[in-house]
């Protein structure tokens, strides 16, 4: 696929077949994320690339009970609000059953740590939409960077004792087939020329 | 140019010719950088499109200004430092010269504010890379989002109150008539497998 197609049609993806993503097009995927630009070419990134099934469900347990034990008093951004509202009612799925999530690790007190894991990101979710895979940022992890609970089990999963999570993906086979490729309408975004 | 071949050749490019990117090219940059994801679909990106000379070496200026009242001790990221030397010394062009600059701004009591940001500036730098264009991550403008000369200046170029600069990217073609595009070799960026 076109490069200026792959980004004009990446959207996200949030019903995935249970088929795991073999490793070919993981290891083009993982290529792209390193790729990436990075500050000072840092390459801080560190990929933890999760297809172990109990990893996947011990983290949507402990997210689940993080988000619970929160209040949503105070908390203005809707996203995290509906993770808390969805934890406290139960049976909340934050990475929507994908067979495969890499998360995102960068060091703590590194100040370019989010923009070179939203780079890596984006590089994954349009290489995955260039070989017909769905993909969806995930975020939660990311809110949960400090939880006294996730960030051992996230060292006990290799993650470094300086790093911490600024993001996420999941990829896999949209349940629908191909990815919904419809552009994206356009509500905000503005673009102000100087010339 | 195919979409993985364009996030794998993708590299900085630090000199460029004068001739300016024509509006074809740049309306399709912008459509990459409109179509990045941002989150729940918030798209509170404003890109701040700068062709105008005047306004590139005013900022330029500006740029060199602050960094030069700036002190190094306790600045531990290198090219924030680089930034403050080269300022003190004189005749520091942060932008590379290059004949567009893309600043992007976004909310500043919004969450997700560098995430959107950074993958909008990816999506650029891609689409840059397959249409045969140089580009570069700069920094600069983020690291002085609070300046007090700089707010108002932005400002009065179309940024709103509650913006803040959160990433920019500067575009052109490069002095070497095509964009270096040698992979780039791997110091770090882990891969950490959990099967």
């Amino acid at each position: 696929m076109e490069a200026l197609e792959a980004i004009l049609t990446r959207r996200s993806t949030r019903n995935y077949k249970s088929d795991p993503v073999e490793d070919g097009l993981l290891n083009q995927i993982l290529d792209a994320a390193r790729q990436a630009p990075s500050g000072g070419n840092s390459q801080n990134n560190h990929f933890l690339v999760i297809r172990n099934r109990e990893v996947l469900d011990r983290l949507i347990a402990m997210t689940e009970e993080a988000f619970a034990k929160m209040e949503v008093t105070g908390v203005t951004y809707a996203s995290l609000k509906n993770s808390i509202l969805a934890s406290k009612k139960g049976g909340y799925v934050f990475c929507y059953n994908a067979p495969l999530m890499i998360v995102v690790a960068n060091r703590r007190d590194y100040g370019n740590n989010f923009a070179d894991c939203a780079c890596a990101i984006e590089n994954m979710m349009i290489a995955a939409n260039a070989l017909d895979l769905g993909s969806c940022w995930i975020n939660q992890l990311r809110w949960l960077n400090e939880n006294p609970a996730l960030v051992p089990y996230l060292q006990s999963l290799g993650m470094e004792e300086n790093e911490r999570v600024y993001g996420a993906v999941i990829i896999g086979y949209p349940a629908e087939g191909l990815p919904n490729r419809k552009r994206m309408p356009q509500k905000g975004n503005v673009v102000t020329m100087i010339d």
